[in-house]
């Protein structure tokens, strides 16, 4: 039988992060302040711990993975590279398709692998507390586990429309001790004024962060997490990219491509950084980010300074943006809902060092059902994006006769979002295809700077 | 960091399944047919490929694994076989405590195991279609996602009370193609008669069973498949234990004591099994089945000839009984809400060769909270059972000092279950010791033969 899982012993879990700014061509663009000016670090200290702080700013190549992260990983990781020799079957094609699979995990996702780091470092720091937001639930899920793994109470804002679609979701996040509220709540004063105008609103992941900082501001014992976006968060996934690496070698293969669902960032970043080493270094290999057309921040936003969130609250950032009030549809996949993207992947893509391409909803959830009765897992929506696009370049291999070897992150399972497949069956999905105009009105509100 | 996860190659996959009827002190009984005489092979060919068959009636030791089931098996086997530090220093005991994942595979559970090698044997012998029941969804899960890998449509009568509790389990098995009917269903005679008596009924196993062998005796092209008790079932789950032993021998410990839920005996004969054949030839081993105080098969029914059915379809078999028209309460734990039990496991425990333990249902969930606390994993209602008694096994161990290696199977997760967790957490559970009198009762209908 051909070899199907590249697996690695512990021992060979990463002692270190990648850093990728280490090999940029350019310094990363510093955030700004409400004044215009570059913020230092001491204007974090009031919801992140220090540590944290350090490797946001950090150019270091390498930062070490503290043992007791180590051994909270250990708990899932390595995750396995498997080979899908059952797609390409299924498919008809000459390309080698790779996925690694994030979905072992305990919340389900690789959103553990920045959770559990946040969670030790606050915990070091004398922090009890933590506040954030989850848009699909994946990233409260992350967090609740690993707030359990560090005894800390973890308090979570959960986008409404997530909240409503996956009450299970709600239910793990409980099982492992989180509270969770529906964002917008009553909770923060940014919830209040939110559902005073509007008390249907169904949220969205920039309202929800809001929500978060707000309470972790204002709060001694309370610090705030994010799931995506900042430097440190993409820092602690590209244990993804490192150990996909090792297992190649051990394959005797390396990707031609490399896919991953692209929302805040982090689940790209985590798997395409330590690939982007190599190709730094001269080596071919292309980098693809696979965002929704419902959302389409890389491919149809503006690279410029905005907010985070949506009542503007973080510093400015310079990313791909739709506007921190662009209000997405209610599309499933949940975690791709943010307006903007992680300051490093956007730079990259600026300067053309990766590429980034939209996919229509109705072709993820084809795509993500073709790969479950190929290879047996069911793979969240946000993961169907990356299949999408994978699928889409190994038909093109069909056409051409290529043997690519095509590699994506299946960044986590389906199991939360049974209702999605449901409507999806039952033909009530739709395509969205966010109208130019919209996206030109919220990007007229970007805030003015340099 | 001191080792986790023991893990084998996918070359180690066993290439032959362990027969415990070599070792069995006595031959086992056999099936009886209406006439109260042993029936033979032949009796079973309306519902089961000849291949099958010799495996039920085999006394052969070993069984070879067919290539292309071990080629299926690949996609989530080997299972780790993991050390519970974490959930050990929560406990504060000294015993090790060890357990076989077997929630990896696609559809969340060990049932897998058996689905791939009984839809590849109906596919040899040409059968388009496969009929069966499910309780909790786990077994009619892995039965969807088998007919996928081999071609069969599958259609799955679903007991009411799970079907109404977990939605998403039917979505699941959509997802891979198969069609689910709530069971009482008016696909059947049987369930039509149910109906017509009392709209509201909520099912059993039992009834689920009629109504799957029904279809499958009235159509040729059609075959039954069950997912537990009868002797093939637990000769594919053996695969389990057989995996077990050459990580215990990695890890270099071997258990005192192994854990198993127990409802129709698959889940507990294929972990205990070739841990039995150590027994037999002389080692001290202790091999305990745990069953809930609301299904108490082993510790409060009758070792007697009963039918697997409700309806009386199938063959006479000597079992550990409730009685089969006992009615169990609506648990969560739905798999194991069988009235009777596999006659392997029944056999070996009417010889005093394995143990058995009730244990009632808040227990379950409190363990099973405490368990992914500590180690992640949110584990399925069954496989709390064991848990459960493995933790209390364990706290013995912190009383006595005793530095016992305990072994148990997390047979499933719990994604599926939340609802239940939800109830768990809200205080709608209740512990429910069937009646005495109910289950005399339902002896007293017991059939009469021999």
């Amino acid at each position: 039988m051909s070899q199907t899982k590249f697996l690695l012993d512990e021992s060979e879990i990463p002692t270190h992060w990648y850093n990728v700014v280490a090999d940029m061509p350019n310094p990363p663009t510093p955030p700004l302040g409400p004044d215009g000016k570059p913020i230092g670090p001491e204007a974090l200290t009031a919801i992140f711990p220090m540590s944290l702080i350090e490797q946001e700013v950090s150019a270091e190549r390498w930062i070490a993975i503290p043992e007791p992260v180590r051994e909270a990983l250990n708990m899932y990781r390595p995750s396995p590279l498997i080979r899908a020799h059952r797609l390409e079957a299924a498919l008809g094609t000459p390309a080698r398709i790779y996925y690694k699979n994030e979905s072992v995990s305990p919340a389900g996702s690789h959103k553990v692998n920045t959770a559990i780091p946040q969670a030790y470092y606050n915990q070091q720091a004398g922090i009890k507390r933590i506040a954030t937001e989850t848009g699909a639930g994946q990233w409260g899920s992350a967090m609740s586990f690993a707030g359990q793994v560090f005894g800390l109470e973890v308090r979570i804002f959960m986008v409404r429309v997530s909240y409503d679609q996956k009450p299970f979701r709600r239910s793990m996040m409980e099982t492992w001790g989180g509270q969770v509220f529906a964002s917008p709540s009553m909770e923060t004063q940014t919830g209040r004024d939110v559902l005073a105008k509007d008390p249907n609103n169904q949220g969205s992941l920039g309202m929800a962060i809001s929500e978060a900082v707000e309470e972790a501001a204002s709060r001694q014992d309370t610090n705030y997490a994010l799931g995506s976006v900042l430097n440190h968060v993409l820092l602690h996934q590209t244990i993804i990219g490192l150990e996909a690496k090792k297992q190649f070698a051990k394959a005797g293969d390396y990707p031609d491509m490399v896919f991953a669902p692209c929302g805040g960032g982090s689940n790209f970043g985590g798997v395409a950084f330590p690939f982007f080493a190599d190709k730094a270094a001269g080596k071919k290999i292309r980098l693809v980010a696979v965002e929704p057309t419902s959302c389409p921040t890389l491919t149809k936003g503006t690279y410029a300074y905005d907010f985070g969130d949506t009542a503007g609250f973080t510093p400015l950032m310079k990313m791909y943006t739709l506007g921190h009030d662009f209000m997405p549809p209610g599309i499933h996949a949940g975690g791709l809902r943010y307006h903007g993207d992680s300051p490093l992947v956007s730079q990259l893509y600026h300067e053309g060092l990766i590429e980034a391409v939209a996919v229509p909803q109705l072709a993820t959830f084809e795509a993500g059902v073709t790969f479950a009765r190929a290879e047996g897992i069911i793979p969240a929506p946000e993961s169907n994006h990356a299949i999408r696009a994978c699928i889409d370049e190994a038909l093109c291999c069909k056409q051409t006769g290529e043997k690519k070897t095509l590699f994506f992150n299946l960044s986590g399972h389906g199991h939360f979002d049974m209702a999605s497949y449901d409507r999806y069956f039952a033909g009530q999905l739709e395509d969205f295809n966010y109208p130019e105009e919209a996206i030109h009105a919220s990007l007229a509100n970007l805030p003015k700077v340099g």
